[in-house]
């Protein structure tokens, strides 16, 4: 009698050659049991797949706790409820390992090792369905995958069943979906139970100290997922209808495939924010040279708008014309700055523009802006035009004249565009964040990256991640700007705004927030709305640089105020936009967040603490700098008196010698924050 | 960017050394997700074990259905509930392909692949207690380990809480337990909603035609399990308690192990008889050179007995005197039977020797049996003494002389005793299948394997495949034997006996049924049970020979009937009682069955079919048969007007050639059989 022991691998399956998700109709060695397990890589997370009665689920653990109950899937068709009635056709698994390079983000390395689970599903109507399960250490994706087959073609979802069962009534952080504005809100901080029903992502601490946050990935042809509350600790999928009367939610063609759903699991804030999960589970890029593509810094003709100085539409206070034009490109020029935005250069902003959807030109300039004239300007001084392109809304509209204008764009060397979708719904009814939306957004990416042009988006669709995939598309809006604190009739953004967002909408993707108002007291605003202000301290204003991450990041002031305010300013010159690493040193939701950074193109560390509305002091060690390299830290701290409702412009800029083993204190005045450049010496 | 797709085995754990049962106190890499699956080798079937708040349990399907639904899993002992509030501090799994030879059997090889996951509990008394799982293709084993440990030293069981729930409300074939009368009962067959409180094996059909058994393996130092019917399909493990007023169950001390829960499952009945999950989980052999175990057939004085014509005690129809036992032996050295049964033959036999429990003597023969004569006589015949140790359940008496009586058994060169437990309860009170006798049944077989002795074992321990560590364990009673035929006052064994203990009683191993009674009729019984017979027809009687499998069989009839029934008789010389091979080739539980199995020492093949009151014909294919090989087919059948009530004894023998591409038409009358002997040509 021989015996042999073996270490071996246990499940059945596998045998799928689809290295990603273009392939759809893999097939897998049949095997029909009602359950099937996954561990992650380092088994941090298991997942539990189970047909149960014929209705799909799953589970998702952490050690010993459960993280997500059993959790109904599927979706209901016009014609069919793809949420029940169920066989197991077989099982495939497999699993990956592997990093990728950004070509430039919030680090620059980003490791993917997951194990993938796909369950082949057969529905009692004939139908087939795959859920794939990608299981990384630190979360969950799950897709939806339609083959190619006879008995589906052409078919609707009317909506998704995917349910997201939480183990307790979580402390939460959300946006309400389905209201207008494009998720220019503030973040409400509630139990779970509170919720009603939650646009993505949505963030979540449990009890036992982890951090959820649920949102999707590779939004590419379908419709936005919200998560609505079903009670007793379920939160369910809904999608946005198309407004046309139909009901329809998606409509699909297989082969198909949905986004992933996200679970993000971690212990602390830091591996919350470095969670890359979303982006590993978007296409590598399409786009094979990547060399145009820069991130950089931006000013321009727009705070002046917001202040009511100058207006997008024609007349004495015109802001886009020519000559001030060239004022911003000769400040650009000279500090340093990679692009100049003007916004209102072109035609229909007179009146009440957000009616004019149908009427707007992407090439047609007002008579006082001479584009073609500002482009070379801008070129010669080595800067560039950020050409605006606003919609308001008008989809038909814009796409009938984009080939024309990007072609026009390219010709003149312009490399960026900030879009802009200004309106509570789309002009023909939609809502930004249909399937309607979706695939525009997605079209105009496409499109970008066609003609070279990288593109900063406003009132977007929510990011999902499809900056792998398109690395042109660099930042969007999809948050509360720094335009609501010079007219929101609500204060604008409070001092717990940074802290909140950097774990909620940050968690999404690179955030163009236009930071940089030094003028915090808005001198220069108009009249009739004195109070409105800059909720924050120079120091926690400068931090917003390190805070949020945007590859394209504004110095949103005017021209006359950095000329005021040489010492803060030298940092905004000085903070990079593109990232080697990204750490959290502290924080807590809402309340404050001390982020570092390490710029890609030298040694330097860049750090970045804010506040809320309470002072706060402690002290970080510096073991993330360099070993063994000496670093001069530069300062930009709160003075001893300061407080941003107050005495929000007291700065205290100082120096000092530190290394690895050093420590630094974090001091920051009420609604403050503290900035730092660690210069490497050598 | 690189991507690396491999295929890996998922889960974590692993690395524990132990190849067999001993080491108990194996450490696993740390995993504490509370469900862990495990597949089959070759994933028929998949265990789902699950911490369920605190409580241990497992699920088990095969393909999409589920054949255990969620089951609870522990014990509860004297101090302490260890049937919940656990927590997980590891698991470990392992794979194990092996195939082993039986020294003698049903069949030679044994293939004994299985994956294993041992789950490592700690209760919050701090007590440790691990679960082990083997999972077989056709079935799953459960053990409980208590390492050493200390937080436990000596402890006691005083229930298991194991339960199997079942899928739904099978047909069910079973026997009551805490009955007296050690498995001597007829079968029920009923819903499992009906059962009470089950005796193991414990078979079922489900209505998907799957056949299950529940049984226990490697029933060492424990107490027997039962199966209460715990209502709503749910059966639950109950133990025999010492019968001394403490409610114990088991009596241990850690390090420690519970025998093995097992389920069977099979998709048809060839299958589940040759499922040997339980063998493989005992202990290989113990016995290293078992050159001298011997299967075989025997004879003696028995039959007469029960037939009144002899009797065990002294007297004018003492059976075991030196003359009639010398002509035993000179018919079984004629005919070349291995052994001679003599029972009777020792002292305290007079009066009611039931009640002589603590009077028995192992060693001194009555004065007309001379033991040393005999077994002379018989060595010189080439045949031997069975010796007889009837113990009248009087087990401290029985322990006392052992020793010597081994000792003085192995001197005079006897290999074989078939002993006895005849009574209700055992003498002391204990129950036969309590921790007690289990003790005591083991150490005879160790006392039994250190003298060169094989063992018969009647009103036995049930069989839990311990022949696999000692070989000398050769066959044993723990059903309704061919005795109950001459008295029972229930008419005896039915027709549906056989075909439905091949499917319960023998999935536990071995039966000493004691057949071969040609004289059907009972024409020598006393005249005070005249209704008394054999329930079969000549053909079904043989046919018990190849249905039944014992390494020792007799040829339980009068030496005058063997003499008047040649042809019949000429089967039971020929058939053998090792085998090769095991095969049903049809059958339905109670109703029908055909057998055939290949001898171990020649190419030959014999077939054994038996039916219920029920007159049966249908075709075989002998495709079993060796490729390209002749066959002389020796066909004995039941006659064209045979029926077990009025024409038992019409049998007819017949000749025909065959090879694997024959059919053969199976033949039987109502309450008949057919025995067929494959007589290999050359």
């Amino acid at each position: 009698m021989s015996t042999l022991f073996r270490f071996v691998s246990i499940f059945l399956l596998i045998g799928f050659t689809s290295c990603l998700n273009t392939k759809i109709d893999r097939m897998a060695k049949k095997a029909t049991s009602p359950v099937q397990l996954l561990d992650s890589p380092s088994g941090q997370l298991q997942l539990i797949f189970e047909l149960k009665s014929g209705v799909p689920t799953y589970r998702l653990n952490k050690g010993p706790e459960f993280v997500i109950l059993s959790s109904d899937l599927g979706v209901v068709l016009e014609d069919e409820d793809l949420s029940k009635n169920f066989e197991i056709i077989g099982y495939g698994k497999r699993d990956s390992s592997s990093t990728w390079t950004q070509p430039w983000g919030e680090v620059k390395e980003i490791v993917d090792n997951h194990q993938e689970l796909a369950v082949y599903l057969k529905h009692d109507s004939g139908k087939r369905m795959n859920v794939i399960f990608r299981l990384y250490d630190t979360g969950l994706g799950i897709r939806y995958e339609w083959p190619d087959q006879e008995a589906m073609n052409e078919f609707v979802i009317m909506e998704e069943k995917t349910e997201f069962v939480l183990a307790d009534d979580h402390d939460s952080w959300w946006l309400q979906a389905y209201i207008p504005n494009r998720y220019e809100h503030l973040n409400i901080a509630s139990k779970a139970s509170e919720i009603d029903t939650a646009a993505t992502p949505l963030t979540m601490k449990t009890d036992n100290g982890l951090y959820l946050s649920f949102h999707e990935a590779a939004l590419t042809d379908y419709s936005s997922m919200s998560l609505i509350n079903r009670g007793e600790n379920k939160l369910q999928a809904t999608l946005f209808p198309w407004m046309d009367g139909t009901g329809h939610k998606v409509r699909a063609k297989t082969p198909f495939v949905s986004p992933w759903r996200t679970i993000k699991v971690n212990e602390d804030l830091d591996g919350l924010v470095n969670n890359y999960i979303e982006l590993n589970l978007n296409e590598p890029s399409k786009i094979e040279d990547t060399s145009w593509i820069e991130p950089g810094k931006y000013v321009g003709i727009w705070w002046d708008m917001h202040l009511n100085r100058k207006t997008w539409h024609s007349g004495d206070k015109h802001g886009a014309t020519t000559e001030y034009t060239k004022e911003w490109i000769d400040f650009a020029a000279k500090h340093g700055f990679n692009g100049v935005l003007v916004e209102g250069w072109n035609e229909t902003w007179d009146g009440d523009w957000t009616k004019n959807a149908d009427q707007f030109s992407f090439t047609e300039s007002y008579p006082d802006y001479d584009l073609e004239e500002v482009v070379d300007y801008a070129q010669s001084k080595g800067t560039n035009i950020i050409m605006h392109n606003e919609t308001s809304t008008g989809i038909e509209n814009y796409e009938s004249q984009i080939d024309d204008a990007f072609d026009y764009y390219q010709q003149l060397g312009i490399n960026t565009i900030k879009s802009g979708y200004v309106g509570d719904m789309i002009a023909n009814g939609q809502w930004h964040h249909g399937q309607y939306m979706v695939r525009h957004y997605r079209k105009v990416v496409e499109k970008a990256a066609e003609h070279g042009i990288m593109l900063d988006v406003h009132e977007p669709i929510k990011d999902t991640g499809i900056r792998r995939t398109w690395p042109n598309m660099m930042t969007r809006e999809g948050a509360r700007g720094q335009e609501y604190n010079a007219w929101s009739g609500d204060g604008g953004n409070p001092p717990n705004y940074v802290p909140t967002i950097l774990f909620t909408r940050m968690l999404s993707g690179p955030f163009d927030y236009t930071p940089g108002v030094l003028d915090l007291l808005l001198k220069d605003n108009e009249e009739g709305r004195p109070k409105n202000r800059v909720h924050s301290t120079l120091a926690g204003e400068l931090a917003v640089y390190v805070v949020i991450y945007s590859p394209l990041h504004m110095a949103a002031d005017l021209i006359h105020n950095y000329e005021n305010y040489p010492i803060p300013f030298q940092f905004i010159k000085d903070v990079p936009t593109d990232w080697e690493y990204t750490k959290v040193l502290a924080g807590e939701i809402g309340k404050h967040v001390t982020v570092v950074r390490k710029d890609r193109n030298s040694d330097d560390w860049y750090l970045g603490a804010v506040t809320d509305e309470n002072a706060r002091e402690y002290v970080v060690d510096l073991s993330f700098l360099d070993d063994g390299k000496e670093y001069e830290a530069i300062i930009y701290s709160d003075g001893p008196a300061a407080d941003y409702e107050v005495r929000p412009l007291l700065l205290i800029k100082y120096g000092q010698i530190v290394n690895s083993v050093s420590t630094l204190k974090i001091n920051m005045a009420r609604g403050g924050g503290m900035a730092v450049r660690f210069k490497a010496r050598n």
